[in-house]
């Protein structure tokens, strides 16, 4: 319905374990219409700043989102980026990861997301932000976070949409990295009560959601209501 | 000389790769008379704490150290104790250690030292304070450190020699573990110019060693002239 409309629509996820092209697929199998260039994930955007600033990276990342950087240099690295690496975070890999950082004159970190843990069919895992702090108190830095909640990423969605924050709205389940980044981006944000909805984010310290939807569908039809 | 004297002398260490006994044996090798009764390490100092609360620890530690906590209870855990644990600190065993920890009503992590890094002949290696900071993270807890800087144990050693801090002197070659610990606990802290130690250790913004030495014969050599 949001599609036969004349809203403009992205989607905003911190997914580092696969390529836009696999997240889209998937998604199209469970009976989303999108398509690839409505997808905004942490790699491309990591892609653009190492182009900007002339970087060659280091990865720690999952094999499977590689591709994403297939095009980037990174021969003798100036750099490190990491992702959710899952079982590629082995001490050798970190330490890996490590002794190029330690080793640069001014240490770069990027970071894909800084989530601590996330929920799997067999339990919950190690997230990307988990690893991030270990680089960060090895290496004494700061990492730039690259993905949602950082304020920058969604201001490059708004970017690409040619819309400025008060014209957009976020929905996700994420308290503090869909809703709050969001808001912190100047946009307004909505939570659903769904996936890592828990009924404790409505008495968050620091972030309140601007409204609550059941699910997604509700949030649509609220929408278009809203514009009706 | 030193041990010719009747000045009582106590070797204090981070050393969570191996037990006590390997380490005298290690010692002994390079010269030096020492017994184990003597020697001051983070695993027997964990293992006490963990009688006194009546924890039992779920270990995340290197191989060569587990004979510390061999008498020791490890079912059903409601802690976690992780140690400089080097290839063992794989992604499954970390988040085997996260999940134990963040399934507990109150998280108790003990983390046996704080090191970043070390130096070994291959090159860098991350220590254990770089895993503590990720499962501190991941849980949002503070580990309690067990061993150097940590004030209380410097004070378990003084409580074992019958003494006060003023009466004691450190000399080691790490500032802020060795001299700056030994300082928290009240005792007087001598850096040695070998190892660890780095000229810019003696413009260091927070601890100040209350001298230093250029070895440890000279160290040896100063104290007993100034006990003569």
């Amino acid at each position: 319905m949001l599609k036969e409309s004349d809203l403009q629509l992205r989607f905003c996820t911190n997914e580092t374990q696969a390529t836009r092209e696999k997240f889209v697929a998937k998604l199209q199998r469970l009976g989303f219409e999108l398509s690839v260039s409505e997808v905004f994930s942490p790699a491309p955007a990591v892609v653009a700043s190492l182009r900007q600033r002339q970087l060659r990276p280091h990865l720690l990342v999952h094999d499977d989102v590689l591709p994403e950087f297939s095009s980037v240099d990174k021969t003798n690295p100036n750099c490190v980026v990491i992702g959710d690496a899952a079982d590629k975070f082995s001490y050798q890999n970190l330490n890996d990861a490590f002794r190029v950082l330690i080793g640069l004159e001014k240490p770069v970190l990027f970071s894909m997301g800084r989530g601590r843990y996330y929920k799997e069919t067999d339990g919950l895992k190690l997230d990307v932000g988990v690893y991030m702090k270990a680089l960060e108190y090895a290496c004494d830095v700061e990492a730039e976070v690259i993905g949602k909640p950082a304020p920058m990423f969604f201001q490059s969605v708004l970017t690409d949409m040619g819309i400025q924050p008060h014209e957009a709205l976020m929905i996700g389940d994420d308290l503090v990295n869909d809703v709050g980044g969001a808001q912190h981006a100047g946009m307004k944000g909505l939570q659903v009560r769904t996936g890592k909805y828990r009924p404790s984010d409505e008495r968050h310290p620091t972030v309140t959601a601007d409204g609550y939807v059941d699910n997604l569908a509700a949030a649509v039809d609220a929408i278009l209501k809203h514009r009706a």
